[in-house]
């Protein structure tokens, strides 16, 4: 049934429960100190392909751990745009940063665009990343990134993403001729779960783009859809039976509708009813309980690709009104 | 079983025979003919989205019949490149031109490119046309596109495309501030197919890329795939036993095989060894054919993604060395 | 799950609400008498195969825009039934009429049928078709017949076919040696939708029978199934997004519940309880909204096959009776 | 790959080995005899709707082990034909003989037709049979029926099946007021399995139509099809590995090639290459085996459908040209 | 949608009715003297395999209608448990008894245990059975086991095979130096449902162990599942209209639901939430009308597998407790 | 088609080329010497769930990298064997060592086993590892194990893998009351390929059981096959495009057919003709080139299940005789 999810009105006014640990803050605070221990070291490389309106390069920061974390960075031609506004952005699960060809709808716009890779991720039958993850996990995991380390939330795989995250944003404030003053940061799926996250703990950022965001409510997640990348933690539910509500709790921590409790920034937000990847209950969970001003596009009839290229260019809207472009 | 045409040494080396009908020629200039008939009357509209670094528009022009057609226009801002060479693309099966940020790579990289609607198309879960198809059929036909008119040349779908291509390669050629001496056409999937009619019938054009071209070879095709599109044709031939001939005849009018042998320009072609959608077989006898300098970049483990955005940025540089650039 | 759609109870009380255009009978009024503006002109020609139980030959006649629409004509032989009444009936989504021996349970069973083409249709491994659409749309479409001309009532796909069905009943009263005050409309599936604004606008039709009928309360189907053909409307919400209520609101007057509610002769429909291609709700909103005297069969635990030939059986009691035969 | 079997030219030219055991005729011969030792018992019960073009009835009759077999007996009016021939049809796997409704093809072509139930069969979504198998199996079978007794040619579903065609036919020859002289046998898929043994061992047969027949070469079927009902057998062996050439020698009793060359009357045959459920090799092997003269009509394009009612339609041809009418 | 049956709240609360047939207790004590009147006869054969922990054994008796019905019969070596308790154990749908090495949980953790094959059944890819089913059905059935005889209780398949169970436990009862007093049932899907029989009518029992059981509340199943088996029952159902509810008061005599209100001794249940093949209100339905002492083990995110090894280690405990061991 | 691979001939008689790269043998004594210079440090701790007949426990030991890596120890009661021989098995891919319950047949029949977690893995809806993977991988990777760390043998998971398997042979063989003269090596799958690993490398090793083994012979394999794993590995060189002959190059360190060439040992093989997970011509590449005694058991008809329980018990036979049992 395509409106598999709870009916429009319910999802509109319903503002589930939320489950933050009490040492939540703690938790993040302590993480991202102990990754700003590691010098941000910021290099710049050149992109091999020369493109004559925009310029193109790799650049690369020390993430968590101190890890090279790779991403490439393009902007509009200096003698069409002085000084763009940046828009730091975070990918979908198992996407990589791939080409510049890739990422040239923001520059195209006026806006420079930091686009990170996701450590470990981008080798499946999409765009290639260049960044590996140093990181191991104490804990056996589902074919996966989603099931790493669940067992301990600082273990966890998306510790060290969101940590880089954070790295991101500074590496994005470190660059000159740049607007430094005007960064947001902006993501679909996971990439809309990692960029909740920074908008709540990194800085400087004047806004987030969140687009059917991954990593929102995984407990109501995997009751309403069997579809991946859910679908890892309930083959790991089902194989630790005994460790299965150990493994909630980690989640608890890197779950999008508390990090969207602590930012404050002004957030759009984009959801599909018929999506199954991340299902509409989830996204309406972070929005409804998102710190900041906020606004939510619905697509009724869409599934996870969302509003596609049409909300690509409501969003360049809303950036430019954001930054008073 | 993923290498499920023939073995890589035949793909290279098996020339095999044409279906070629004795007015082919006599066809598609008559084709043409009629179409200029109408005035191409080209007409040019502002684009919504302003962006900084890329001139976008709404172009339009009288098509076969003399229906307007749609396409989508972008250029370098001329303050960064003052006369560009045109590619001319076309689009694989079922797309419509959609947004001005899907087509970006091209002017980021000093070309301008002109956008063709497939008429009838594009609207299918992805990019959405703006250009209906006002011709009928005279004969039942499986849904799609493949099989209407199959019966008769004269009434066959893609007559009406091809005319419209090689219109559009006359409408870029209409344009002011581009180098209309440096025109290209391109495309992927159906795409292609329609880049090599284009390349063997339009004028002026100086080179074409055809990446895993659709058309192309269909009675091998219908015996080495199932999938869709292709499998349209199986389904008409399933149910109109008595009229097999005839519809494999109409096709080989549309046959890239057959439109390949009457192109001179230089080419670029892909084929992808594991693409059951058009398999590599069929794309290597219209390599064979091909009347002009040609080269073929093979890729061995993909299905009918192809070589994807690097082969994007392979494409540009084989570009640039055909233009001089 | 099986049951996908509401329970049972609800099934049979809930009458939903109509979405009936203000000018919904003048549109088709309009539409009747422009196609009528075409001279008739039934043509009859002799089938084939010759049946000495069975009188079969081919019908034709001017439907929309005057274009020939085919249709097989059979009737018992003359020497066992004088004058039988006739049964005209409409297809299922991609079916044709195929041979003559498709289409014997009616006149074994005494009664002359008429069975029309549906125009464009009949070339998907199953029945082959004789008639093409030579009707173009203004706007793309998604593979298929539901969305051709979407965007505009005027250019819609079944606004010519409706009037064809119109025009096949106009042909079937046109025949000698049949009993032309007793004609009945037909179909399942497509047929159904079909055979429901025949119901509503045909002359003379004295009865109408309806299995599981597609084109029903679309704005419902899309919500609770995506199976095709419902699956090309949700496509083209997907792809065309900013043009989804006027999508919608053309196929209100394709919606089968607002022809039911302009019927008014009586009426035999089917519904089965677990048709995922067209759902019982929507089937029961066009049941509770019949203008005539009617009768609903439920099948609590068929797909969209309903009640297969045992319905058929029933169906030539509910016809010999609505005959006093 | 849809050309998934040999290639066209192997097809027509590879005359396989048979693997007939040296008692084979002996254990037909034997088993026939054994279901004489009961009357045959023919009765006839009027069916339940009244046609006026054709004289429906309920026949059945004794078969092997004396159970009572159902058919139904349908000839056309004998004010049009007086004296018609017989044709005996078998069905499809998991068919039943259904309304006589599903059989009116041959009646209104001149022919009488008896339809039996397969034993067992006849509760699968489409057309219901009226025959349970009192027989039961010594050893376990995969669901379904091929492989029930499959360890002893004896104990075998298609012993008891075989043997009932063959009555079914003395059950035709004992008709009143039909030309006994004339009569054939016919079926597809497994009907088509069964008549080839009735062609063998069943009198007074004429010829016999033989569709895309199951039941011939299994050996070679499961090489290359992983479709029902080939796959319960393969099943079968999975888990049976140590009684796998016991299966397969039980199927030697079974096999079609077997049959075919013990058969001496004129036969129609018709096989689709892309056919995955009886592969086309296995057709071609019975085929070039057959003992009497023969005709095979090759479908190119299409699956287990073979050639539809386009067959049918030749077929009603051939019969007549077989019995001179 | 994984939770796609009720709510866990009214899982728990919900006692749903039951359709127990006036003679139900009637037709299975009658069931059982016809069965009783062959004699038991047990036979013990070395197993081929010599394993110095374990003795196994082949076992058969006399079963339903005095047919032999093969088990293994496995204990822990005498030098080790000198009189252990045993548990008979049901096996789940298309499963045999396969090899010794299957059945080793229970002798290691000092139970003997007799394995009984499932008539007719064990040839599906996995466990290899050695039974046949000798009974027949006078009515046509699905492919598979649950629609064989399905128009008549004292036809059903299953009547034969629940005689059958009783007298494993019988057959149990009979053997020297195992703890006759200390006889468990036990079974997962399938064997869940015998083993629900065998616990209201089998004697000596002294537990049942009843995991993710089939055959309970079939009606309710239908509804909420289409997973095989109980697909085989709508399979029927779809083309037997007319003998529906015969259909399913046959299974009235069958359903777990109604033997669980018939049973005293102690029970341990499991369900899993997300099991579509025995859905979790059907399973809830039998825990709540079991008539003995109860526990339920409930699996959250567990599909059909349940608890798997984890419970097989919790059910040793539990029978543990149960025979104070 | 089920018989996808080679003909059986050739699959017997081709001996295909071998890529071992020129440091090969260096690379694994060198990874092997590195392994070694961390103390093993066996640990062993009760098993929670005490068995009567067979002693199980808890074991770990230091793998590579120092890490502990756990394993599973059961051994017949010493009252039955005395100084039984051991078996160290290795898990397929995905899978987890689970409970005792599931090892119960080496001890059953006389033999200790150790089973060991593949590090990182066990948490996909089976069995539970205990053991995760500290190591990372400084390339991206597709979800799963094949693929990480692919750009750089030292740096490949498989490396680590494959060192703790011989880690696992020394603590089997720093066991008290086993026989430490008499130790084998065994594994299905993945488990397969690492047998053959530790075959060639590992000390002390008296045979090796080697079932339907995957990560031999990849670059074959992913030409023939599209499941899982090497699935894992075609999406990488689909995304990776410019790198991929260096990720090919580091599977030739992990290929069996390299590793089969170093072993001596006698092997037991098996092969399922049908496997469409590791395909038959990969496994017999492993085997043709395997350096020690060999014997190959062929299962024709069976896929990746191989010769299930019924292989087990020739295993038992064949390890008896290999150890004069």
């Amino acid at each position: 049934m395509p409106l598999f999810d709870l009916p429009r009105h319910e999802l509109e006014t319903r503002r589930p429960d939320r489950h933050e640990p009490p040492d939540f803050e703690d938790f993040w605070l302590g993480t991202l100190a102990e990754t700003r221990s590691y010098d941000l070291a910021p290099g710049v490389a050149a992109y091999d392909l020369a493109l004559p309106t925009v310029e193109a390069s790799h650049l690369s920061f020390a993430g968590f751990g101190g890890q090279r974390v790779n991403a490439l960075l393009l902007r509009p031609h200096r003698r069409l745009v002085a000084s763009p506004p940046v828009v730091v952005q975070f990918l979908g699960y198992g996407d990589g940063t791939g080409s510049a060809l890739d990422w040239l709808a923001l520059p195209a716009a006026g806006f420079a665009t930091l686009v990170m890779d996701t450590r470990g991720q981008g080798a499946r039958a999409r765009r290639a990343g260049r960044t590996g993850d140093l990181g191991g996990s104490s804990s056996p995991h589902v074919e996966g990134f989603l099931t790493r380390g669940i067992l301990d939330p600082a273990d966890h795989y998306y510790r060290r993403v969101f940590a880089d995250a954070v790295r991101a944003v500074e590496a994005a404030a470190s660059l000159d001729d740049v607007d430094t003053d005007r960064i947001a940061v902006a993501g679909t799926s996971q990439g809309g779960g990692i960029a909740l996250a920074a908008a709540a703990w990194a800085h400087p950022v004047a806004g987030a783009v969140v687009n059917v965001p991954f990593l929102c409510a995984p407990r109501r997640a995997i009751e309403v859809t069997d579809r991946a990348p859910y679908a890892e933690l309930v083959a790991f539910l089902r194989t630790h039976r005994a460790d299965a509500e150990r493994a909630l709790s980690t989640l608890d921590y890197v779950d999008g509708v508390n990090h969207a409790a602590h930012a404050t920034v002004p957030a759009l937000f984009s959801v599909a009813l018929m999506d199954q990847v991340c299902p509409p209950s989830t996204v309406y969970a972070a929005f409804h309980h998102y710190g900041g001003p906020k606004r939510l596009e619905v697509y009724p009839w869409n599934e996870h690709e969302g509003g596609g290229t049409a909300h690509d260019e409501l969003t360049i809207g809303w950036l430019r009104e954001l930054f008073d472009q």
